[in-house]
């Protein structure tokens, strides 16, 4: 691909998944308008919509045609991310003061607030995939929203990203953490999500279980390629632009894959993973080129 | 009704819901088992169990037959009603460090681990419905599914529970708060979960849209009543056991029912609110009277 053509299709992805979730968005009125304010301020801080984005390909990809059966998913898993990011830079948690650049939203209003807002958004996810499934219907459709919503809640859970989280908490200030220990956090902090955007896109377009373990597996490979390449970028990208060769996890003295397996281990296991995750995709398309590429793109990028 | 015989009944049926919901807890193994340990600490600190009491009465009200359709649900809406008590107990919230005598999440173990307990409550609230919907395969039971989930994840939203929260926040230390927005954060703080629970006990046992209706009035009736009565004793028990008219809100001058509209006028509006609840779950009740005297037992309670 090139690489500035695929920057331009990406861009119209972005906005087109956008332009399908904002919809869902809750209306900023009633008495209780300040917690709809502070969930969406936080819903439309930017940010790459990356999940939505895989869900409306993976959907695409399966032949899906009818955009606005995925559409109260893509919210929903946007939605949830957003919830976890707000809970995540609590000051009991992360305590950051900024994201993306605008403050983080217990700074924007006030730590309960972000705390309900979290809580808001969380709710409001499958507030809104109920909703969905009350207007649906065809009984074939509802089917596969069932089990899309059953997917979604849990890859959501403590056997997915809740998981992953309690689990990085406790390791925060250990030296011993293990590979097993490290990879199941990536797993199910950063790969959960991924692999549910993928599977929620293939279940709704009908396909079947064997693609859908297919498709849960490139998530799975690309939510911990993503990873790595942080990890990568944490070392490399410093070297680059600050020229030294100390990255911010490392200073905070924080197990990274790459602390753990080196640099070059790191790069050969990240790119192991991209390239099995978009030959699985590039085997099920059919020609539809875009899921795969983006796959490359996310994992070559360098910043 | 003899007021030592209802107590045998109340605490066998307490017994009854609490077998039926234990079921559904998380298994505390695996990496991230703290976290099913936090959401299990406060889940089993005792309690009520009215809502999902509320809601099995309400199903053998509508004459439901089967316990195993309704059980996930009242599981769910405790999960619900146990996180929301989590986070309200957090420092930036409430700031508690005693629920029913045992210490708070966030006292027992960290602040960190309490935010995430809550949101994998929440989580799992819907997972665990999201599991008996697939399981599933009766489709008129689905339709029936489909609508409990819409309706509890409503009222326990920001048009209910959720929204509640976000007012009474801002209303805290203002004096100037009008009965309407008093009312506001009642229904949606009490009585929305209350209300959640009667409807999906009529909703899962096939009740038609009219008597939905009518059980979420006697649910808004009762929570309501149990608000006002709560004001009451505040004043009236303080009174009777401390030899002293001065209630914990009204030292910490927040604003109540009692003290906007007086005690005479609350006591008539929380006899005229549950004998009118009492009168609809009569009307359809048909002979079983566990759930009206059940209602006059909460609001005739004096601690």
């Amino acid at each position: 691909m090139i690489m500035s053509d695929f920057k331009d299709i990406l861009n119209n992805k972005v906005n087109e998944a956008y332009d399908l979730i904002k919809e869902f968005l809750p209306k900023e009125e009633g008495l209780q308008k300040r917690v709809a304010e502070s969930m969406n301020y936080s819903f439309n801080s930017g940010g790459k919509r990356l999940r939505p984005m895989f869900m409306m390909e993976s959907y695409r990809l399966f032949k899906g045609e009818d955009l606005s059966k995925i559409a109260p998913f893509m919210a929903a898993i946007e939605m949830i991310h957003t919830y976890s990011l707000i809970h995540d830079d609590l000051p009991a948690m992360d305590n950051d003061d900024y994201r993306r650049g605008r403050l983080t939203n217990h700074k924007m209003f006030d730590e309960a607030t972000a705390i309900l807002a979290g809580d808001g958004l969380l709710n409001y996810a499958f507030e809104t995939i109920s909703l969905a499934m009350k207007k649906e219907e065809d009984p074939v459709i509802l089917k596969r929203m069932v089990a899309a919503f059953e997917v979604l809640s849990r890859k959501a859970g403590i056997n997915g990203m809740i998981g992953g989280q309690i689990v990085d908490l406790e390791m925060e200030h250990k030296k011993d953490v293990s590979l097993d220990t490290l990879l199941f956090i990536h797993k199910c902090k950063t790969a959960a999500l991924i692999e549910a955007s993928l599977m929620t896109g293939a279940i709704m377009a009908g396909a079947d279980d064997e693609n859908i373990s297919k498709i849960e597996k490139a998530g799975y490979n690309t939510g911990l390629a993503f990873q790595i390449q942080d990890d990568i970028l944490d070392v490399t990208g410093d070297f680059k632009t600050l020229g030294k060769s100390v990255g911010s996890d490392e200073k905070n003295e924080k197990i990274t894959y790459v602390s753990l397996k080196g640099l070059k281990e790191s790069e050969e296991e990240q790119k192991r993973l991209s390239e099995e995750a978009v030959e699985i995709v590039k085997e099920i398309g059919n020609g539809d080129t875009f899921l795969s590429d983006l796959i490359e793109y996310l994992i070559t990028r360098n910043n």
